[in-house]
């Protein structure tokens, strides 16, 4: 028996959007995918109120690369090239339907908690690595949004006395040390200097290749993506230490190919910094189970939920 | 006129215990104070349900100084000795009333978010300096607790590449450089290595005097309290980054003394770490308000809160 279509959720990224007719166990029935109109809000509006015919009447939800106000304005999202665009309003204007928006790594965490690797507690983080670092985090069941819907900025959190440049302007970020673009270019300045290792540095290397040479012993792989889980454990130690989650979950476009390398290094180094590991049970750090459907999944189930609150209010 | 009561809200310390009846504004109408029986947990409980007859048939709320489960086991507290104490459960049998148990900074951040100084914010975080750093954290309206009740260990985040030893045995913690005890501790040993100040390395200096002589310019005074507000600073700044709240408040023993002299460095900082400093609001730093009585009201009100929705669920 296929479920009912309770909501439909629309990933936004740089490239593309993703959207999905969801039923409320997070099963996706349908999806349809679409490019996404750059530095054309009119042009984005038009696009999302179309895909999001997938499934009529239904509230729909979108995750999109980027800061979200609480109201479902977006803020700024330099990828798409828009900045302070009334999304859920226009959108709900236009198609009569109730929409909620929310940073797509934020509907990927909740996805994750409702639907997927995260689904039997019920505070949670989830850590995606890729282009940049993101997060989502779950407190008692809620999704963390913060007053102005600038929470969980996991990849702008400092490291340690860390030095290098963040692509956000400050310097010291996990971001700079430990996302997928900042690896490669960690082993390209290495491999410059002279380190040792079987690594090529040519335009085509990925953290992929890196995480598969780290596996097979490589030193300079083995250094580059140890020094990222080292950092990546720290800021989990902290998050730890001020939300006490049950589980964390580690996603995003490269999550999968470091997961392995990393995830040990990570447990180890969160172990190492975190208060009172004597006396708490550490959650556990695992992949992430939803992979590319997260955000979809997530703001589907997002936009049901608040549909839910507002009819029992 | 004087409101109802709402709840019995009682503090416990490791010395003395103070209780209050107090109204659903969280007005205390009449308070009642005794000793904390050390190591004697079948003593502790006894004075507690003593105490709680301030009020009658009104939910109890306690915040203690210790780590508290989700349940209201207190599961450790040194300064009072006690060790998996199941306080609601066996309070709530003797008394026959609900009881509410949660760990004493988190009480008194609950207290300032619903009748003190974050009152009209949703969103708020309260770092607490005294002996120790501790501290509370509100989001969206709810009281921020963890999976296991060890959520806001705000004093044992690290700080950059910290290397002081804290008393939790971990080392680099934000306690270690900015509580009393510490800030005290770090002036000793600076006069002992021939630092230029006014200030007396006797027994008896304290955080307060300290505070003063940085106000009047006293050279290591400055540094001192400088270092602590700039690490105090940072770890806010991660806060921000994580949590986004509207409010900072500062409290705790020391809070009052030092805040004229840390709140505009501490600020500063934050300013200087937190993402996305140019588009966001920062959250302003501000003293606490309720002083010695956040803890009793806090408590009382989440007790009245949890009343409240168990009776409308």
């Amino acid at each position: 028996m296929t479920g009912e279509i309770a909501a439909v959720g629309i990933d936004i990224g740089g490239t593309n959007m993703r959207a999905g007719a969801v039923t409320i166990d997070g099963e996706i029935v349908e999806q349809r995918r679409a490019p996404t109109p750059a530095d054309d809000p009119t042009g984005l509006i038009a696009a999302v109120a179309d895909v999001a015919s997938i499934a009529e009447q239904v509230p729909i939800g979108i995750g999109i690369a980027a800061l979200v106000e609480p109201d479902g304005t977006v803020r700024y999202g330099p990828n798409i090239g828009v900045r302070d665009v009334a999304l859920a309003a226009t959108l709900g204007g236009i198609t009569g339907r109730p929409v909620t928006v929310v940073n797509d790594a934020a509907a990927a965490a909740f996805g994750e908690y409702r639907a997927g690797a995260a689904r039997d507690v019920d505070d949670m983080v989830l850590l995606t690595v890729g282009t940049g670092i993101g997060g989502g985090i779950v407190v008692g069941g809620r999704l963390l949004l913060g007053a102005q819907g600038l929470a969980t900025e996991i990849g702008h959190i400092a490291v340690g006395a860390g030095t290098r440049q963040c692509t956000c302007g400050l310097t010291g970020c996990l971001e700079a040390y430990a996302s997928a673009t900042s690896i490669v270019a960690i082993v390209h300045e290495a491999i410059a200097a002279g380190a040792t290792t079987r690594l090529v540095a040519d335009g085509s290397l990925t953290a992929s290749q890196i995480a598969r040479a780290a596996e097979a012993g490589d030193p300079l792989a083995r250094d580059a993506v140890g020094q990222a889980a080292r950092h990546i454990g720290d800021v989990l130690a902290t998050l730890v230490t001020t939300l006490d989650p049950a589980r964390i979950l580690l996603g995003g476009g490269a999550g999968p190919a470091l997961a392995d390398v990393s995830i040990p290094v990570i447990a180890a180094q969160m172990r190492r910094r975190v208060f009172g590991a004597a006396f708490r049970t550490l959650p556990d750090v695992r992949l992430a189970a939803l992979g590319d459907d997260a955000g979809t999944v997530g703001a589907a189930l997002l936009a049901a939920q608040n549909l839910d609150e507002e009819m029992t209010d």
